[in-house]
């Protein structure tokens, strides 16, 4: 059948953490499926005369279903454009590509996945701190804590995100967090464990600001909703 | 006192993953200390008339220690220059960024991080694999295995790091990896689980490997010894 998708990702908020080569890709594109919240500079590096397709979920708005993205991807492809996919943050984590990678597969359509810079990342560099430390901080991990009811998921290792030696980052957690904090607390991490959230990155209206496990599940028990990405870190961050 | 120092992440071997802003801040560089596989596109960004300093580990030669480079950097960002010290891969990630920043902060000197593509997206983007999986595979864990003499450290989660549920990458474990496998089974994890080996990723002799636990741990067991940056994932890979 031939075709090819190119999975971009856009990088974590600011259009300067785009990669060198997802700007070749955009600047190349026939049309681009993109999800909310990407950059105006990074959607701008795409020609005159390509389509732009937003396809992406946010609060309050109807959104495509992931079936019906996955049957456009094919069939832009199958048409003989140039197409890319462009997603928030490292396309590759909780990027969801699964749906639409097989969707491809089974039309016989090749794909590549253009790596990018995640929130985690971003989020500990902006705030001048490195994720791991020699000797210390040997182990990262990056994790959603919601189910689809919006609960804390089964099958989360407590062990695992309970470890005092390593450093977590939670995505999408901002309105589990309270129960989550709770939990983590429960299973032996002390409270007083540094914790930054991370809100907006790069984006307008960007905010970051450091806690404890225990006063930031309180601010956000206590803080109005909101559709802001929100990013929290937390563990044995490096000091001030 | 003044001063300034740019940390800027190189990303993961191909010249073309460096983002936006770390190519800028490369060419605006004065002086550049610099990790050893850097892509030489990516060191051409410096413009003529600035200076490389090499301050990199490489196997089999002898490198400068790390409080003569902390020293360099914070008399080099005294002078007055632009500073850029370029790390491979996420700086933030393994980058060993801690005592530099405490340099830096002891003599008044600010800084930025400028974050990037660490090898694990990198790697499974290369293979066409997310990372991660809704529903199924919401946890992912970068990590280091090795202690100060090179072997498994003390004080890692084997919970975590045998978790099903998850998926793992470990960095800079080649050596090591035939007693992490072996561990990781004795931990209960099966010995069939995914496990996918990226060597020299983006750089010359890249090679990639699709294999199991036990099947890349004896490949590993009896290959000879080399100073190939390496990346292992493992874990629920989405098959092919």
């Amino acid at each position: 059948m031939g075709g090819f998708v190119s999975f971009v990702s856009a990088g974590p908020g600011a259009a300067d953490l785009l990669s060198l080569r997802a700007a070749v890709r955009l600047r190349e594109a026939a049309i681009v499926f993109h999800d909310s919240l990407i950059a105006p500079e990074t959607l701008a590096l795409v020609p005159e005369g390509a389509r732009l397709v937003p396809v992406g979920k946010r609060a309050g708005q109807a959104s495509p279903r992931q079936a019906e993205v996955s049957a456009q991807l094919v069939a832009a492809a199958q048409s003989g454009q140039k197409v890319v996919r462009l997603k928030a943050g490292d396309a590759g984590l909780f990027g969801r590509l699964e749906e639409e990678i097989t969707a491809l597969r089974a039309a016989g359509i090749a794909y590549e996945i253009v790596p990018g810079i995640t929130a985690a990342s971003a989020a500990a560099a902006a705030a001048g701190l490195p994720l791991t430390r020699r000797g210390q901080v040997r182990r990262v991990q990056f994790f959603t804590a919601a189910d689809e009811s919006g609960g804390l998921a089964a099958g989360l290792s407590w062990a695992a995100l309970a470890d005092p030696g390593a450093l977590s980052a939670v995505y999408m957690g901002r309105r589990l967090f309270p129960a989550l904090a709770a939990r983590l607390i429960a299973e032996g991490l002390p409270p007083e464990t540094p914790a930054l959230l991370a809100e907006s990155l790069g984006l307008p209206g960007e905010h970051q600001a450091r806690h404890t496990l225990a006063t930031l599940a309180k601010v956000l028990a206590e803080a109005p909703e909101t559709s802001a990405p929100t990013l929290i870190l937390y563990g044995a961050l490096l000091e001030d």
